[in-house]
């Protein structure tokens, strides 16, 4: 379970006066290929963070190639690169039909809700990662 | 200390296809000009919220006449029409100059944080609203 | 075609510090409501668009009775009350489950993109809508 | 002209479940620092639109050091490295007080709005740029 894809539909609210998706919108995307992707793991992200684990994002880039349009039906790409420890990297690709628009990556840190420190994956986590 | 005015530049990442403000990003310009108005009447929202008091919205209504555009200057005028019980109305007002864009107002409601129940309006809020 | 169902999960992005849907985001919500109600008609608003006809929003209004939260799976019963003339009502109900958390309503103009003037709504919309 | 400072308050809408500012939304603060900046220095970003030049976002990364809150007053600092060709790029870093909570970079491009090619930058605009 180390890729998935995920289809997202471009709303209205998303574009922008040029009539593409507003640049700052693609990270809501990635935010919804990621859950979406834990959840076919048979991770909740929100049942994670209810347990005290938070999932910050300490890093994303995104490189633009072609932008996408209201109404686009997109798919993202994902893939998990590597197992976490206290680190999940995400890599993702934007396509529509057979062109790439995009692709980006972030990495979240597993953070103990109380002490904000960051802490290693926990077990369960890691272990619907690795099947 | 009732009635109050704010600007707001129009954000790129505000506007649509159209080229107008998108229909559902004035309500966070509403949220910003209560709580400016409450600010220069010596309320801090966030302080209230950390006090246990939150005040969710518990109705919105907008009729819009014109669009506004990318980097318009807008200023919109908020009144209080009534000094508050446990409900907070606002009611505002959106020009671009001389021009009225559109009219709204919110119903907001003083909620104790723990038990979820509306509570009356702090002494301190009522006598900041009423000088 | 006047009754329509529509399942949307809350993303993170549309929570707020209340750990709520930011009361802004149901208009978003609504969009896709109708526009996924539109399509299942065999209408798609991004052709309408395309061919000269806008459809702004001419009023909003919507009273909120419970949050919805982070993940919840939300589904959004989309009715038009009447046939448009140059006018297109939509009401709305957001459910969770069997529970009720708001209901709303849009006013939308048919509109010339040239002229900016009101039009009558198209025959082929009138069409699929009176199916 | 290279060097810009700009303040912007957190507004509720821009906030999380975590109570954070969500990471997705400092692509707009970062939208705003540029675009007043460029005012800043006698450009305005809507007028370079008007006459034909686009500048979409060809790449986005950012760093996260320390979360922003709500109503928190940031500072972002922004930094034209070098004088622009085809491509402007932007470095940010965004400020509560001392604290640094993030930095980040965009490259724009200066784009023909008719063809959607590359050109270099206008004249007027370097010449503001160069002072």
């Amino acid at each position: 379970m180390r890729e998935y894809y995920t289809s997202i539909r471009v709303r209205y609210a998303e574009t922008d006066r040029m009539g593409y998706v507003y640049y700052g919108n693609y990270a809501t995307y990635f935010e919804v290929a990621r859950v979406e992707m834990l959840r076919a793991a048979g991770i909740t992200y929100r049942s994670l963070e209810d347990s005290g684990i938070l999932l910050p994002v300490m890093s994303y880039a995104v490189r633009f190639f072609r932008p996408a349009h209201y109404d686009d039906e997109l798919v993202i790409k994902t893939v998990i690169p590597d197992l976490p420890g206290a680190r999940l990297e995400f890599e993702y690709e934007t396509h529509r039909g057979a062109v790439l628009l995009n692709s980006a990556n972030t990495v979240l840190v597993f953070t103990d809700k109380e002490s904000g420190k960051p802490v290693r994956c926990p077990d369960h986590v890691l272990a619907a990662l690795s099947d």
